[in-house]
């Protein structure tokens, strides 16, 4: 089974923001984005959940196990240490593809990104805590082969980058339309992705397909458990048994009793 | 003119540590690698310098006006708060490609990036500090046209970053191939580039080429100055040009006495 | 009643390490202090508890509806981004005083806090978490009177600081003695103490003593709760019932449902 | 000689923010004000400044060698990363006690630390940057003699912290009154004080004042540079001498030809 729970935070009219007076340092912008996903990291990670940074004014998280409250506390606690506040959506259902799609709408509804009158909405209902399955998340961690040899230390820094993000660009495009799943580009020559259930043979094609269009050479592992962490947690054994065994795909099972 | 300072910034023996002595929780790696970015961006922007977080675990900077004793600090600074430590290649010249490549093969010549003791390397000669010039950086600063509108607040969130995404990997491409720029996702819908000085006409055939190939429309502000942090601020007053008064290609310089 | 969970927080080995090879900067150890403390709040707050940065290299937290696995997770988190690692020693009682007491002498027995060897010590058992009672954790908030009028506004920043510490130093030890309570300064003119269930009479008693050793005016908000954060946000409603009706001594209870 | 720059920074209308419209999360206060002060370490650290946490609302800074545009741009990136601002005033002398009486009436005439509506001041004059002396900032390093074996591995760990903290009161108002020098507990069992030049048997009856008023033994390390960091390091490297040699208080010179 599959029963995702994501959650679209979204920097409240962080654009105009930005610009207003003048446009702010980039130094300083760029150490406020990558705090606030640090800190977002540990407020959700701490509750077992993963988020992922993707734009840094939209970040999207895999919320499963976090209930309305914890959400309310999480944007507390961003509004009382960042000169900017955040919105949130969540949505739940079999596929991450039209679950984030429902998560967008809903907050698209309430307005503008950038209306300065729409701050801190938390719109959606997330999954009732009591009524979770150890099936629910789904997680693709990939990693290059051969990185470090073949690249980092054969290939120049940017045309080791291109190749990733060439990699990473097409994987995150190809996964979605073929297969509802949100791939996210987590640093180093690592993507982690949530799915629906899928076979070991669609991640074979999937591999196929990187290899053949941007002669991109993955291997996959696969994790299924209550929640993101238990999930990307059993993602993360199964690559260490592909990298030792030689495998292209591995999948574990981590069946918490709960959360 | 164009004399670009580029630091090639990776951490040590990462990959392996990041799996030993089993996988490591993915939240914390996470907030690891934000946080030594915003750490690089403050030690190297209250420098004058810029730090994109590329890979995160190899990291590019443009450091006009940061001599050895500067990289050093920074070696120690790190080394002191993080469970790891970083090396460090300078190189310098006219062309962001060229210098880029002199300093990865440096590193490389170091050792392997899992070499497990090939540790704090700082490698290349910085610029004379005395023998800067006002027009030594040159920073062109991307955005997307009506990206709000068009994008975040129609379509759902990981479309919009499908086609952010895949606009930034069309330019990233593009750039270093034909001009030598090096090309880096900010966040939002923001890229920031280092070039050799290029005609207003070059950036309009690369506008072109964007939207020709992957139907994204952008805007760039041009910037040049003695260091990253003036030519980026010169960049961000042109892309507010460039927004007042709806031009695709605006240029600002500003020259700073000295850094 | 007042069944309090204290844990004792000890860097390993702390002193010897800043000064190995050679005295460490004192920023990058300031930074690293304040930063591991403002980590190890949101890492024991979100759970409900409260930590006190007492001397940095050892502090004290009130963990009630903190297990052992919530703490064992702590230290892998701290491991995992810093570059020293935490023992904790966790003990349980009616009276913070020989709580704690209990709790440094367990972590004693397991060796020196400077010893190489004695690291990530994890000692004592937690209260049972289905165990718990909504007048577990009393919390006492204490400020001063006028403290920006008469004193920031008035005196230079030291002599305020002065007047500030020795009241402080005052009340933290006549506290212990007198009534095995814990009182920690946490910035401002502010002191939040762990005690015993306390009568207000008592409470008067000590703003007396404070005002007659060493001419400070206290007042103090009383909150009760099944964890720290419940009591302590009670002593903060209480502290400002004091403020807009001019009482010395308010109490407020919240009887959460549970945690 | 001594020429002390000192600057007081002052965290604006931060009471009143602390509670409106409801109090904030103690563990979310607690969190920005470490953090406050982790980034201002940083800030002033890489221009050779020193700033201890004082109270965390009013923090004391050394700051020769910081220039207006130096503070203005620390200004400017807290209030770019924080829900708060700061004020600062400079002031320099020879005496450090009447250097921040100075700094203070400027920052005073301002208006009130809980005026909303004086906000981000910058008032005094830094010394000018070119007119500098290697013994202008004299730095004392205090510890505690065999702390982790008579107080941290003996006593329990409110005990040790009572007796660090009388000790530290009891330095703080001597030093202040008898020789006009400021003094801060850094953490641990460390007190570093900004002080004129003082004579090492006046720095012995330092020590045995707080032996004979407060039972505790210290010893101190004394060091002088043209700027805070050049005589804290020095300060470092001759307690480390004390502790080597069994000396109650040494002393070191570094004698940086700029900064």
């Amino acid at each position: 089974m599959s029963r995702i729970q994501l959650t679209l935070i979204q920097i409240d009219n962080y654009g105009p923001w930005t610009v207003t007076p003048a446009p702010r340092r980039e130094v300083d912008l760029q150490t406020l984005q990558s705090r606030l996903y640090a800190d977002l990291s540990q407020l959700i990670g701490n509750r077992r959940g993963y988020v992922f940074f993707t734009r840094f004014d939209n970040m999207i998280a895999v919320t499963n196990g976090l209930d309305l409250d914890d959400h309310a506390l999480i944007q507390e606690s961003i509004r009382n240490r960042y000169p900017i506040s955040v919105s949130m959506s969540i949505a739940s259902g079999d596929s991450p593809k039209t679950t984030l799609s429902k998560a967008s709408s809903r907050l698209q509804q309430t307005g503008s990104a950038q209306d300065k009158h729409r701050t801190e909405q938390l719109c959606g209902t997330p999954l009732d805590a009591d009524d979770w399955a150890a099936d629910d998340v789904h997680i693709a961690h990939f990693d290059v082969n051969s990185a470090t040899a073949e690249y980092t230390d054969s290939l120049d820094a940017f045309s080791t980058f291109i190749r990733i993000e060439q990699g990473y660009a097409e994987l995150m495009k190809h996964f979605y339309e073929a297969h509802d799943g949100l791939s996210f580009f987590v640093g180093g020559d690592n993507v982690i992705a949530v799915s629906k259930p899928l076979s070991t043979s669609t991640y074979e094609s999937i591999l196929d397909h990187i290899k053949s269009t941007v002669n991109l050479e993955l291997k996959v592992g696969l994790g299924t458990g209550p929640t993101a962490q238990d999930a990307g947690m059993a993602a993360k054994e199964a690559l260490e048994e592909c990298r030792h065994h030689e495998k292209d795909v591995a999948r574990e099972t981590i069946a918490e009793e709960g959360y």
